[in-house]
């Protein structure tokens, strides 16, 4: 009888069990990028990464979505009847009413083509939306999901996106496109996610980034821009303030919830994992993470060389970091170069070249080279950061049992979580299964012109092989008083994949 | 030691404590609107209701949504210190990348103009899609939260949504605007939801109702529909055997996790309230339920004059209820009058005159009249009735406590959701907080010139009250390199409330 209690009461450890990736085949070396645009490459190398992937316009979100689904599927030879729920994460929808059954419909169809039963009439489909933050917050309903009323089923999450800005603006090297597919259980086989001690932020930001539909309906924006594309309408750095700010929050609140040395989610960690718009912005953040971490343990001297160098009291720094940000008032106010955390951004630019900050950037290290090839995934960055570390520690055979992994999620506009998990006995089975090097292969380079053709989701000179196993078939041209169809996308299963 | 235990191991009885309701002053009454179009008002009262409200020019979906936040916080008393999250269900967003942010953004501001503290900056703001289903998903979310790492928080769901179909089409007269905010606690106040023994359904089914962002940049779709409004894409016919096959099928699931008479879920409870379309929906898909339980039960007796009169054999329609009903299949083999219940139906017309079904019948009376007012409110249908259905049983002075509420929710696309509720004991106090008939005071009932001014978003000829307590202040006309918010909307905080 107590054995039976304490097993009920045994906690769940609820969490990621395995990952899987899928990212369009035609790719764009940011090398070759700086050739057709004149960039220089050694800042895109620094700042951004090496690589991005373009979809085909036979692929949208759905479709990369539910080849990620199918890949999760047969990598962690998941029982599609286990399945309780089907999460889509995305900021890139293209129907205002559904998606996550959409995707459920293309698994359904490639279930039925391989002669097995679909997934269970009764899997709950909730697509959820905040910007790159859709897929994090999906996340969290499938963890509460298996933790209440799941009853032993299993939760799949896919966060898919496609990252595309406006030919030669700023984003433009920054795009991106893919979807990554995560296995939530009871029992994590992988990653054990605790929300108890996980922080979050969240504030309405206006104009740092949004995708609003009015605009393609107004005379001021470009005729070129419009369409199924949803470039979004954003502003740099003023974006850029925004992520440090909420991320500095979110490990504020988490660190309220969970308590303990301020800096242990920054230092502790064997992985430190962030969503990432370009390479160069986690570290950033993380900058400006530690000097409030440390400024919080009252540790002066941590901050002494740095505080002098940017010319930044400790004081000032302290009363900075402790007053209210409002930042979108203060871009209001002062235009969109404000900053609620000067001082500490200032102070943070040194800190990043101290030694105590050493073991915080190794930390961002596992799967880094790989996520460098991927440009921004939007709500899959952080999902795909995930995959590609534990792949990496599962290369290396790195002995990561029981080791603390800190997640940092972001999604403009805006909101930050913070979560701390722990690598589970047996993770390297899980871990082993995920084959994310082999999502990356048969990748096809673009030359210029057809990268532009993409770009305008025009079929490119160059004849591409179509997209496996899902792509776009058509779409309804019918808009009738007995039939209509106008708009709605078909799709078609190409093979087994 | 023991009772400490025993405390903490008490269930927690999750669920509803309170719901505000919000919508548009301006009206049209049904029987006007017959008059303007030569619809039969006899047959508009039959099926669909009496009236449904418009939103003003200056509203959307976030400032509705807001507005019944706010009155939420008021009318329940609530400390905005103790929110955790705040979700929004939807399918009317006019932003693709944030939702539930902008409406935190309109609540702060309000709070502020009170001199009060804003929400947290630590409450979570996720946005739920999936049709008219999107709120009860949300809702989902909500319970699970505050089940696990909720930590004795609370959550709002807000479900908003503006329901506008193309003029002349046989959606119009089921049009409706309105948002309703839900008090979510760990100890219900009102109404206690026990998720374990709900029952859901999914399934892909194309173009039953969709709104593709394609067709606003088709030939084939009219000038005359595109823009904010967004219109759905739908087949009536096809999307009713949706609604009755998808509500058929969560009933089932509901059954098959929580046991006993099938028929339980449907005559037992004190009130039955489903998501409602238009007035007679409900009950059509009831008489199908109704058939399937009887059915289940084996209970042939039952429906022998109902199956004599539809001329249906009892075992022929167990063998339809017991198949496999792929509706998006069968809709393209065979054209959109396809329904793969249509022995089920065919009984069911004749079972809702059966005495047998009367009870049924009667659970779907409480608030019946009063959401007869509101048209169709998509994601806040059910929500609103559910609220609905409380102010007449607050008002009536029923004896609702410990009574069984059975909420049925539907999204086209297409998924269902079938819940038991229990109502708490000092429901009456919670209840009587709500001042549901106040939401629909100040009524302005619209002119036929001015209604289809606002259909198509313009200012009528009618100088209208200005929306309050939000209200569109403007928009974004700047798309440069320094600063860009074209088509991002902002808002004022227009009075107290």
């Amino acid at each position: 009888m107590v054995r039976a209690m304490s097993e009920a009461l045994a906690p769940a450890n609820p969490g990621l069990s395995g990952l899987s990736l899928y990212v369009p085949r035609p790719r764009v070396a940011l090398s070759a990028f700086a050739g057709w645009t004149g960039a220089d490459p050694a800042k895109l190398a620094a700042v951004v990464g090496d690589a991005f992937r373009v979809p085909q316009p036979e692929e949208d979100v759905y479709t990369m979505a539910a080849a990620a689904v199918l890949r999760l599927l047969r990598e962690h030879d998941v029982d599609p009847s286990r399945v309780g729920m089907l999460a889509l994460g995305t900021e890139s929808s293209v129907d205002n009413a559904v998606g996550a059954v959409i995707v459920r419909g293309m698994v359904d169809d490639a279930l039925r083509r391989e002669g097995r039963a679909p997934l269970p009439r009764d899997v709950e489909v909730p697509e959820v939306k905040h910007a790159c933050l859709g897929g994090m917050y999906a996340l969290k309903a499938a963890l509460r999901y298996v933790q209440t009323d799941g009853a032993d089923r299993v939760a799949i999450v896919v966060a898919a996106d496609i990252a595309q800005y406006e030919r030669g603006s700023s984003g433009e090297p920054t795009q991106g496109a893919g979807a990554v597919a995560m296995l939530v259980e009871p029992r994590a086989r992988l990653l054990a996610l605790d929300l108890r001690s996980a922080g979050s932020s969240s504030d309405e930001r206006g104009w740092d980034f949004r995708k609003p539909v009015a605009r393609h309906f107004m005379a001021e924006y470009p005729e070129s821009c419009r369409g199924e594309r949803d470039f979004p309408v954003f502003n740099g750095k003023y974006s850029t303030v925004c992520y440090v700010e909420a991320v500095v929050r979110a490990l504020q609140s988490a660190h309220a919830r969970g308590g303990g040395d301020p800096r242990a989610l920054l230092a502790e960690p064997a992985a430190l994992l962030l969503h990432r718009p370009y390479d160069r912005m986690p570290v950033a953040a993380l900058g400006a993470a530690w000097v409030w971490a440390c400024v919080r343990a009252g540790e002066r001297e941590a901050l002494g060389a740095a505080c002098l160098a940017a010319d930044v009291g400790f004081e000032a720094l302290a009363a900075e970091l402790a007053g209210e940000s409002r930042v979108r008032e203060g871009v209001l106010a002062h235009g969109p170069e404000f900053d609620p955390l000067a001082r500490t951004q200032a102070v943070a630019r040194h800190v990043v070249k101290d030694e105590g900050f050493a073991r915080v950037l190794a930390a961002t290290q596992p799967g880094r080279a790989l996520v460098r090839q991927l440009g921004n995934l939007y709500t899959a960055s952080l999902p795909a950061w995930i995959a590609a570390a534990f792949a990496e520690a599962h290369a290396r055979a790195l002995a990561w049992e029981g080791a603390a992994i800190t997640l940092v999620g972001y999604g403009s506009g805006d909101a930050a979580e913070v979560w701390s998990g722990r690598v589970v006995p047996g993770w390297c089975e899980a871990a082993g299964r995920s084959d994310v090097k082999g999502a990356l292969a048969g990748a096809i380079e673009l030359a210029r012109e057809d990268y532009e053709a993409l770009h305008e989701r025009r079929a490119p000179a160059r004849e591409l092989p179509a997209p496996t196993p899902f792509a776009i078939a058509g779409r309804g041209r019918t808009y009738g008083r007995n039939w209509q169809d106008v708009g709605v996308t078909h799709y078609r299963v190409s093979e087994a994949g």
